[in-house]
């Protein structure tokens, strides 16, 4: 009998779960694995009051929930929290929470006095509710790992969009990295790295008493290059759209926008379709409504992290090494 | 120097805070106690996510945060999660989260298999964000005192509504207290007692399969009588506006319904104003928004709970008794 | 191989134990399992004090202890917690207590100022112990799961006495249930339902100073009708007692009195015996002595919980669902 | 104002509160500090359980539960259990255990396998009761205090025992001090240098397969000396009345029995005063009952611990040393 | 009275310990306060086991350990670490962890498989042995503080480092400040911006296989310009001597090297001192020894974080806002 | 399919894991086991912090981390913390903490006011660091495992010393064993009565003022007999040797010294065996470094505990009982 059945037996089988934020990226998953999703009531109550009810017993189950936590932000998380608390009670083996964007992922430090560390907060709850384990996605900052008392595997879909992007390196005309905000510089470097092309960084710095007026500053050079702009999430996409216009100002040729989680909140998706972007790249950890997508056309590439997730809960389950799927 | 004085010391200056849910019933609060409400912000982004900063210091403090957990349920449970985090962070004294109404209280037990018990959930989330202590009203029951590691108070509106009705039973006609829940029998029992009145309960049994049809008895006599229906809350109303009906073909005369809790949600409003209710006596745990009381002109009481959270929140500053305040 | 077995493997071979409160129910589970109870040595010293020594290693092990909490319950609740924490630190890989009658369970909420919820205390010290899982029987109030952080199986015995009364009601005359406590009004009506009988309720009031002089009201109808008396436990007795005789007064023919607890403390057996009941109907969840078995001669029954216990242990063991012993 | 006054205002007003297992100690420890006993109603209900009601609010007060756990042990050791959670739920400033002796405190080490550590159970249970401290007296082994989490002030009444007994010496005949235990033997060593006397050990052994014979060796010379047998407590005696007798064979003139807990469980009373022994010298932390005092007639000497307790519990409510008391 | 009195009375009185870390600072500490450090005796045995031992109670006091985690790094936090279980067993009121250089916080964050989160364990270690709040100071990651469950104050001495610099930048030529490495960007360009500098970049690469040989980049424009280089921290000093070859190679005329925490370990002080560096600014937080003084002559500058450390502390007792010292 | 092989299953595959410390005694494990070490990182950087990586995932596997924490004892107890935190991070399945000498185990009591228990400050650190369990030999107390909350192995190389010592007894003559420390009278006492010996003990006594000045008084009878000085660790080996002096000034002729863990610190080793030592025996517990052997030359014996310890990594992964291996 093989290694990976042993383990199998050791946490129980897999049973994934979703919530209601991102069935799709969810159905994705389950197709990998060859598994399907499990039956579960999500009711919500007239007075908003969410009601779970598992259709099957989880008992001695090694169980996956996986939601997202993009709009609605709130009702989304507790519908996880939720689902995570009745798998404890429901005596569930072991359960992991798969959580593809992690919402308040921002907040977390105190660089002002008296502001809260929201994500540690999170972090608090997604442990108080069950959570043995957790599975997230290139969190703002890889230190939130350190807010969890439980382990958890913390993935990078940048593999997926370092992947797309080398094919296309060869046809791009002296390509260069660029970052919008100074707090992905090294992330950017490292990017820049792995494609093997010089960096340039978007400065920004407040000016005059107004908190809105900003002053941006190109430190580098792009000029007659092909620009790939890259962050970690695009939320109200403000800075990117600008950092789109200054490239252009500065005599780049394409511009690429390349990120992992496509929040898009606000007109974010309208207002960066209409700016000078060549194309942008981006993946599933937040699902894009069909009029956010509309905008685009065929400028917009989405990757799927479902292959990357649905490998991971296979290995997590039968004991085997995550590092080794991205050679490490 | 005074007793209070004295404790007033230990536990330092009582500080008020309120997020966004019940700004009315805070200010309320505030003025019970001569206390200006602290200053803090409190912004959405584009992408729902809540930013909370205090304006001032709470260092060495004796904080509440006054916050009920009604509509939007979610976005106002986290906002009271984020402001008590903001105060332990900030290295106040003791926090307190005083919830005139909690959500989910309903969610009390696993009725069935495979269900969460989220009003656990919901107790391990509030002491986990940083919260000393709690202060709430009428819980669905009281057992969910239960779920808390910290000590609280848990206060009663229905001493409130008590003195209230005392006046006006000399003017009806017999009354008669009826529950529209046989899980409320015995609290209805309590609150008869109080009136001197007797009691007769409302039996829903479902027929047939279909979950919705549910036949109603009538158990105990009604006839001649003024009705006093009595509840924690009226949510939907649905069961509520049935008992009022009951009783009227049953040959009540005036018929009072009385409740701590005016949730209110879908249509509870219009419809229970529809009915032949003679009057609806509440409180202001949760605010009623204009539009529904509109359905009700001058058939609707909504008495005040906020010079009862003052004085607890004022004698646990103090470090005194709160029984004796209901001669207990 | 088939999937239990494959479950058996996670948490160990099933170990079964028992303290002195309940031989006989600790012997009918390990019957119905087909194994035997692990030998263990419980001495009490000359100064009262407990020790507990296991004869085998349970390392490794899924360990059950049934021990029920009743007379002396002290010393059966310090018996079992002691025998919990042994296990523990025998490193067995899983351990659940199983208690068919939880102490305490009415000490479940503060109904006055300054009382403790004693309930709590015994959750918190089952898993201080080192419980991992517990297992009981129809508590007091659904909500005391809610006490525990740990994951449980709270189980019914009333489809036990359901099942031995629908036999009985096609000879019954005109049956209807009563409820003897307004607290358990809501079971009582779910009783009622399956049984497809009306309902009634017995108001207990207290009249003037004296907290022992209580009004019984009868609400609802008796008369010429069979009377099946039902609640959770019967302690004293005195309400039942006191039941039997109202609905008797009101013209009732034959009284069924039916519960799951015999506690049966103080004078209960020989008074109920001596009331006017027809039969009483219980389970073996608490151990009646012979000598209160003799003042009933053959009117009294006793149901075994022994074959569900033993068949939640078997799932539990093998990580299968216990919902579907009750097609749910 | 002075400084202990200070610190009076930071927690609260001392309140004693006290159990029903040593009502004598607790009154005069009460006496010592002019501080009447809380009121408080302890019940204990037909069925066993027991019922706790505070008759004043303990809010915002430094609370100190005075309970020895001896006969009934278990009974005793809940009523505190029960007493600390009370206070806890009614939102005491600072609570604290008193226990002049703590049961199951010879259960602190696995001296075998598969038995269990009831010491750490016991101050498991204490924490998750609610104490915030403790205060104890002469625990079997001075490392029980490491199974605490929460601060306490373990006292010992040998200081009392040498004070007496240092007065007494210069009439005894070349006194020695001998131990009847070797656990003893390095606390033994300790106060036979404080009384400048030299020391001698009974060692026990084992003879043949029968665990109840015991050979008992004197290492050391008592031959025409005053002998003075110290032990921490006396529990049935056994050991320490063989020990008289040994000494007595080996030459020793009058024999003095000293030891902080009389615990005097089964015999041990009777059977200790038809000894040869000369005189008891023990303390009040375990109250002895009228017919075991009976026997010792005047050879029974009991010191009060309640200055020392009341001295403590003072200087805890105050902020200041009691290694002070003790010239540490 | 005055408010800040009130407060202390709160907490007790300020009470100052050091262990053997940075003797002088914590002087300097006592000496801003006008308070005595408390005496203490630490040894260390042949078995290099330490032991700490309290020469005066530290009984309902307001306490604070001060000690810097560098060299000997693991004695020192040890060291700290048993001074924090010392005063939580000696029954402290309050105990804050005053860490000026916190060990390990380079290690925050999993940026490779199968390694550690150090700093996150330091932080549990710190919790654990009783710390009920911490002051630290510029911690590599902000996201630090979201590792701690209890409160703390995170400080800065860059305010320290500003203020100084400020006076000196009339006198510079057309000043830039550099980051020699890309994870201090965002903080580099806060810097910049307090200083109104423009602000350039030193991008290092790995080249090859080899994970020593590196290439860096200057992105920005330093030419004829005096150059702040800016850090939080100088430890092997690698990187930084060779930022300041890079920004001389590229024209710039004074090169200032600026950073909080002088750790300087190996030969960083030598080399530094032998590079091109105009001036060295640093703080106090690790106590440089006089042999690596020697290197820099008048070239190096120590500001004291002392007052900062102190007047935080006098407002952590009073219970009064520290974001008031930086006019936050 | 035995039953063995069926916990394999349950609990993952051994994983051997081993720090600096005591890389033989891990080796000899390894080899009992007939497994490789699992090769890891362990980096000391220039700042001293400890850097760990390991080689493979650990994921879903039984991990054991072998590490005495004997000089440098601070390094070496980081070591095992930050191997630990690792495991549990990468998502080892269980962890265990393998220390055959835990330090600080003679810091278990507050014999003196003001002074720390940092023996459960260890127990508290390995438990914060992630370990599930622990095996550690011969603590000091036998208490200590009352420190944990974790279950864990106590063993004992008393076994192993005994079965070496019965062998050379019949050709001792007239053997007497003697302790050098009263609180090891009763461990000596049971390592008598296993050799059949009868047993003296030496009492230390300060003599005046001056802390050092001892007066040594043996209590039994030696002359002219073998004598086997033991106790559980030899450390600086001062009273051990004082202990030889008397034996020998008493007419012993033969003296044997047998220790568990010999930690040799200082001059131990060589003070030892420049005394009247006839032979040494031991253990590898700790390891004893080229030059202190050289010491001894043929008179030091050092048993080896791998055995034992592999033995009971072995049962603890499949389940077995451990006691088994003692005949308990």
């Amino acid at each position: 009998m093989s290694l990976p059945h042993r383990h199998d037996l050791m946490y129980g089988n897999v049973r994934l779960y979703t919530g209601t934020a991102s069935p799709e990226l969810a159905g994705e998953v389950s197709q990998y694995l060859g598994l399907t999703l499990c039956d579960r009531e999500i009711v919500q109550f007239p007075n908003e009051n969410l009601f779970v009810k598992l259709k099957k017993s989880a008992r001695g189950q090694d169980c996956y929930v996986i939601q997202t936590t993009t709009t609605p932000v709130h009702r989304n998380l507790m519908e996880m929290l939720i689902l995570l608390q009745t798998l404890k009670m429901d005596s569930a083996a072991r359960i992991t929470a798969v959580i593809p964007y992690l919402c308040y992922a921002r907040s977390d430090k105190k660089d002002q006095p008296r502001v809260p560390i929201t994500a540690r907060l999170i972090a608090d709850m997604i442990q108080v509710a069950g959570a043995d384990r957790y599975i997230t996605m290139d969190l703002h900052a890889g230190q939130i790992q350190g807010f969890f008392s439980i382990p958890g595997d913390v993935l990078t879909a940048f593999t997926i969009l370092l992947k797309y992007l080398k094919e296309r390196i060869p046809t791009m005309y002296s390509p260069v990295v660029v970052t919008a905000d100074l707090g992905f510089a090294k992330k950017g470097r490292n990017f820049a790295a792995a494609l093997q092309t010089p960096i340039a960084f978007i400065e920004k710095r407040r000016t005059g008493n107004d908190a809105r007026s900003e002053a941006m500053t190109l430190i580098g050079d792009v000029s007659y290059r092909d620009v790939i702009l890259v962050d970690d999430e695009v939320d109200t996409g403000t800075s990117m759209i600008k950092a789109v216009d200054i490239v252009k100002k500065h005599g780049a040729r394409n511009v690429y926008v390349v990120f992992v989680h496509p929040v898009l909140s606000a007109n974010a998706a309208r207002d960066l379709a209409a700016s000078a972007v060549t194309q942008v790249i981006t993946t599933n950890t937040v699902p894009i409504p069909e009029e956010k997508l509309a905008y685009f056309g065929d400028r917009l590439t989405v990757l799927s992290v479902a292959p990357l997730l649905g490998e991971v809960i296979r290995r997590a389950n039968e004991g085997r090494s995550v590092g080794e799927l991205f050679d490490e």
